[in-house]
């Protein structure tokens, strides 16, 4: 099974990525926990390039590229093995972040975003829980970890409202996708992903 | 007008690329001499992740994605603005370097290369000269200048001697490539490619 967390940035969705794979490992699942951009020693170094720096760095075109790269090299060396070994597979991040952030940084992107995961990923998740939370609390949060993996942030609030927006319109399109509420602590947020994960995949 | 130089490994295109770019200076046309992967400052660390390394680091899709990425940076950063302002562009390998070497190394993905050259590049060459050498003495060469970007000289002869019969096919195809006997001194292979763009270009 493969779960993948995505929202914007400060909402959360990696701290709650983690409390999933924990509830699960205790309950005796054979789960692994990684995260994009990243999560295979290749596509790591291939992250360095997109979170840190610039803004302008990369036009949304060369990011849409370096993010495929990643994610292919994710997905043949971490993602596809694991899953065909039967261990269950939770991604903070994945395919829904490029859609959202390079579809709502420009808007004519998103059929090249859609051919390009179509050619060369072809993976998709089979449940999305998409942490929504206020753009301007979250963004709040996301700089106050003083990461230096600012570059997303450093876009502005106006870009966060609009991939806030994606991510809703994105939620409302495809059934895999869950929309949870982000506000209160970490533990009432976790208790609504549980709750969802056990009344529909539970047992 | 935009030129670019090919051929395997060692051949002699970054040599012949300089004096081509020397050339046309002394004849008194404003030229920018480039490279790939790399040419802009993004795109030259991208090459880092493509040139170093073990040659099993990336599969054939990840590196593709990776060049795709450095030249899409190249174009819109380099080349382009420089066409755009009347410069002579020569470019030491340009994307019939990805048609070679990710279709000799895999043959299905010559649809993809030219999937992704049409939607996320677009740009062609004015003029190609291919630089055509024996692989072995190639190699050697290759190998012998400690460069510490030996990725691809690490795959061996036998792929160094499919990437010149990729070459081959490729200039047979293609009315804008023209094949330069690589052997001889480097001033022998200059004056035939001289010889051949007085012919045509000059003037």
């Amino acid at each position: 099974m493969f779960i993948t967390f995505e929202g914007i940035d400060g909402s959360g969705k990696s701290t709650q990525s983690r409390m999933l794979a924990d509830h699960l490992i205790r309950a005796g699942r054979d789960v692994i926990l990684t995260r994009e951009p990243g999560g295979s020693p290749g596509a790591e170094e291939i992250r360095r390039l997109l979170v840190e720096g610039d803004p302008d760095r990369w036009s949304a075109e060369t990011e849409l590229l370096l993010f495929t790269a990643a994610r292919r090299d994710h997905v043949e060396r971490k993602i596809q093995p694991a899953l065909a070994a039967g261990q269950t597979v939770i991604s903070d991040r994945f395919a829904d972040s490029t859609r959202v952030y390079q579809g709502a940084a420009r808007g004519d992107l998103r059929a090249k975003v859609d051919l390009l995961h179509r050619e060369m990923i072809g993976l998709e998740p089979d449940l999305t829980y998409i942490i929504d939370m206020d753009a301007k609390a979250a963004l709040g949060r996301g700089k106050a970890r003083l990461s230096g993996e600012d570059r997303f942030e450093d876009m502005g609030l106006s870009f966060q409202e609009q991939l806030r927006a994606g991510f809703h319109a994105l939620a409302s399109s495809a059934p895999r996708c869950t929309l949870i509420d982000g506000t209160g602590s970490a533990e009432d947020v976790h208790a609504r992903v549980i709750a969802h994960f056990e009344a529909h995949h539970g047992g």
